[in-house]
């Protein structure tokens, strides 16, 4: 049964590319008494994980994730596609489900020892979860979970981190 | 007198080219707190203005925008970089403080006679706000009012466009 997140995420063929399914989360968005329970979800999630600061990729990261932040009035992340982040940075490249980028963090982003949740809105192969996770590491951080809109199972993100506790709101399987 | 907000904002020069000096909001995203303050200070403003939605621009208005529509409880709507929306979207182009680009939001994403508040870091010289304005005004919404985590007003953003409400945070005199 598809649960309420379900119902409003817009799944969209052949975009960016011919053979893939973009799940759209904007209608998540759009309706703010969902919006709202969708970041309680995830805040819930990464207060049980006793999570010290939310990293969020760049750019549907930042949606999901700081919403979650300001919840638990913890600090917010942001990782950064390349020359964007005006300080010294540590920067780390990733494979996505189609092409390829790197992913910045600011070097005082992290205080060493800091538990960290990462918030974003798809799992697929793990790509920007591991470069997150390198990043995080580099500067003395622990990744302590990882959250989630959608999730795609049959691209087998979890197996890449099998350490890691991953939640997700909705998984579509045979994506 | 700096204001906290204004302490925590890291001013870099010569970024991301030469003669600008780049206002760095992540200091206040990594303190929790602040944060959180910061966002409930523009969701105040966001509820006097009695908006029924927040529009926020790619990338640093999903930081900003997306926390004050989960603390109303009211929808997001992210104006983003062309290519990026999967659904039938409306484009308009800008100039920026340094350059030039087109934003998009979907077509469905605003339904006529919603009042709207853009959420953004920066008020320069206006252009994405402009361009956001148009974006908004196609689809049929009211834009009842623009916050800012910092203005400059020496930019003269606001002179672009006089009848609109602005608030910010941080003013930089001299900019």
């Amino acid at each position: 049964m598809a649960n309420i997140f379900e119902k409003h995420i817009a799944s969209v063929k052949d975009f960016p590319n011919e053979g893939i399914v973009f799940r759209d989360i904007t209608p998540i968005l759009q309706d703010g008494k969902l919006f709202q329970e969708a970041t309680h979800e995830l805040a819930n999630y990464a207060k049980k994980r006793r999570a010290d600061v939310i990293v969020g990729p760049e750019a549907r990261g930042f949606i999901v994730g700081c919403p979650v932040a300001t919840e638990l009035g913890i600090g917010f992340i942001p990782a950064r596609k390349p020359h964007k982040l005006p300080r010294e940075v540590e920067r780390a490249s990733y494979d996505l489900e189609y092409g390829s980028n790197s992913l910045e963090m600011h070097k005082d982003a992290i205080k060493p020892g800091q538990r960290v949740v990462i918030c974003d809105d798809l799992l697929a192969t793990a790509g920007t979860l591991r470069a997150c996770k390198q990043l995080i590491e580099n500067l003395g951080g622990e990744l302590v979970g990882a959250a989630f809109y959608v999730e795609l199972p049959d691209l087998k993100g979890r197996e890449k981190l099998p350490d890691l506790d991953v939640f997700s709101l909705v998984q579509y399987q045979g994506a």
